[in-house]
């Protein structure tokens, strides 16, 4: 609650931009938790924060926890922040018992995870992980033209005594603790969720090209009804697109049509495809069918397809998620597996080491809002999972 | 094409509103018309004007024909002028052959049939037919705020010449000669349809509320998609309303999705439904139907229907239609019978005196359009099957 009261909303929400003056105060609120807490503080080209506890074995790999403390402009108190905060009570907990892991372990806060203020997000994860060029981030404009390079020059100057690490140093594992964004865990009244890996997914535009013609007099079988021939479309997608399971995520959430009126047969419809898989090679097959499945139903109609954006589908190591279920059980606290619906910075450090994710239920799903909320006692389930993990993580071999 | 010439649009179309300054200058052409013809000109409360030919008898009712000269803003040189042009031809060819018919021939130009600058149309046939009240029409406004009255004032003004009538005097039998505004004619390669009724048309407007979700995490089955809920009914009426004979006409044209973001499921959908058939019993029973289509459609969503316009499909009588024949056939023309897809101030007469329309083909179906284009052997063919039923209609008892 402390860290969400730097940037609070009236509404109760978090507005806390990369880089910001809100984020920079956040900052100010982590290194004094890492004073407290006796901890080591670097920095990166990037922005990224890491808080470091020394293990038995000062030569051996880090175990990396965290998440990220940026929000999206008018977002809430949890998304992010709770991984970060989840790795300092960590940290202290083991202190509190007297525990200290061989390995170090180390708190990161990833730099520009929302991707609001500079797009797009994921900057310090992708940073760390090799995943993109730094200086292509470091281009990036914000809306009053103010690049990634100026405002971290900025965030330097207020923290001149942070060390600067180079990028790629070997990590043993990375553990990041998220809230659900999505209503599973609430509905199953499950306080803590395994994750097995993060959804990918796949985005198309479809264009269908008719040809307008008078609602009273054009005859129906000669008409080039752009509109029932883009239903046509759904309604062979969502066919084609429901499994058993009820695991595919397929929408149509855009849908417009020209020229839009009551007696004019449409002539133009142009349509959104959002397909989500937790399993790659099925997302592949299911969304490689859409242009034929469209080809199929286009009647009298042309009709393009094009693919805007794809994110492959992940699965996180089996031991990782088996060192986590392990914790749940010994903690006897109630979980279940889960896969991510949306993109984290676990996405990235997945590519560089070995990785995995702990999610707690939040309010109805709802995130991205500043009615974002979660149960202290769900937030708490979740950190005691993340923390014997991590103790697991960090004292083996 | 000297009325064409009034109000001409550099895009070969024509813009002449009802009362405006272009509708006056062709009210004046209409005038040098009827003085060449020796014909007793007339007007009425509602700014009609009516070119009267006396006939043998000169108590008898009269038979009257015609159409209007107001155009649409960007309309076309044969809407509504061919049917009174037609008229002043068919009477001067009544007069080269020295044939004078027992009842007078009046030629009518109806008062704002379009109802682009004063809405609704038809207020000439509407007022004459007592299908609605004066005092009602007098008192629409155009953009500019000129009431109906304040715009025929004027126009009286300009012609204080023609004498004025009131309405309700008895009518023998309206022809209304006009372009059929649909593909049909061309289509079939007939020069001149006979008029057997106007489609009566009923429009819905549906709204289908469902709730926002996100689409990467909202499970499919617990989604209330608005957007599959509304094809689904479209769908429905679809299949519900095709007929082998391919006369009901069914269209959605206007399709509105909230949020109407790619990535967000559909909350709500607003749509568009427009019914026509020109058998009335049958369109009533479509249209009656649609609120349990949509209703047993909705799946996980509310849906409300609402209907916002009906006009009843109209049969033209036989006798008339008969009349229209016989004179086709004795001229040799080829010609088919026809149902009128738009309305039409015969649409008005019908309920006042014994009615009939004839049709002539317009290029590709395509009329309320600049480039409204007719042949003028289609025309001449139209006008002459007019003049041969209007002097049969004439001359009988």
């Amino acid at each position: 609650m402390d860290l969400a009261g730097i940037g609070a909303t009236v509404n109760d929400g978090v507005h806390r931009l990369a880089l910001s003056d809100e984020e920079i105060e956040a900052r100010r609120l982590l290194l004094v938790w890492a004073r407290e807490l006796d901890l080591e503080v670097y920095t990166d080209a990037i922005g990224n924060l890491f808080f470091r506890a020394d293990g038995q074995d000062p030569k051996a790999d880090p175990v990396l926890t965290g998440s990220h403390i940026d929000t999206q402009p008018a977002g809430g108190k949890f998304d992010g922040a709770f991984g970060v905060v989840a790795g300092f009570e960590a940290v202290r907990a083991m202190r509190e018992v007297g525990f200290t892991p061989r390995r170090p372990i180390e708190i990161a806060a990833w730099m520009n995870e929302e991707g609001s203020r500079f797009s797009p997000g994921m900057m310090g994860s992708e940073a760390f992980a090799g995943r993109r060029p730094l200086e292509q981030m470091l281009a990036v404009k914000d809306a009053q033209g103010v690049s990634v390079a100026e405002a971290l020059s900025r965030v330097e100057k207020v923290f001149p005594q942070i060390r600067r690490r180079s990028f790629g140093a070997p990590v043993a594992a990375f553990l990041e603790a998220h809230i659900e964004q999505g209503p599973i865990l609430e509905a199953e009244g499950k306080p803590v969720g395994i994750v097995t890996g993060i959804q990918g997914s796949r985005r198309f535009r479809v264009t269908v090209t008719g040809e307008q013609a008078h609602a009273g007099t054009a005859p129906q079988r000669a008409r080039k009804d752009a509109l029932l021939s883009a239903l046509d479309m759904v309604a062979a997608m969502r066919d084609a697109f429901c499994d058993p399971e009820d695991i595919i995520k397929f929408t149509v959430g855009l849908f417009e049509v020209s020229p839009n009126a009551p007696s004019v047969v449409a002539s133009r419809v142009f349509f959104s495809i959002d397909l989500r898989h937790p399993h790659w090679p099925t997302l592949k097959r299911l969304g490689d069918s859409i242009a034929n499945l469209c080809a199929e139903r286009r009647g009298h109609c042309e009709v393009k397809v094009s693919e805007i954006a794809t994110a492959e589908s992940l699965e996180f190591p089996d031991a990782i998620q088996k060192v986590l279920v392990a914790a749940a059980r010994e903690l006897g606290i109630d979980h279940m597996l889960i896969y991510s619906a949306a993109g984290h910075d676990a996405r990235q450090l997945h590519y560089f080491c070995p990785t995995g994710m702990v999610f707690v239920p939040c309010e109805k799903g709802i995130s991205h809002n500043e009615a974002e909320a979660c149960k202290p006692s769900d937030l708490a389930a979740g950190t005691r999972v993340l923390a014997e993990a991590l103790a697991q993580l960090a004292h083996t071999r």
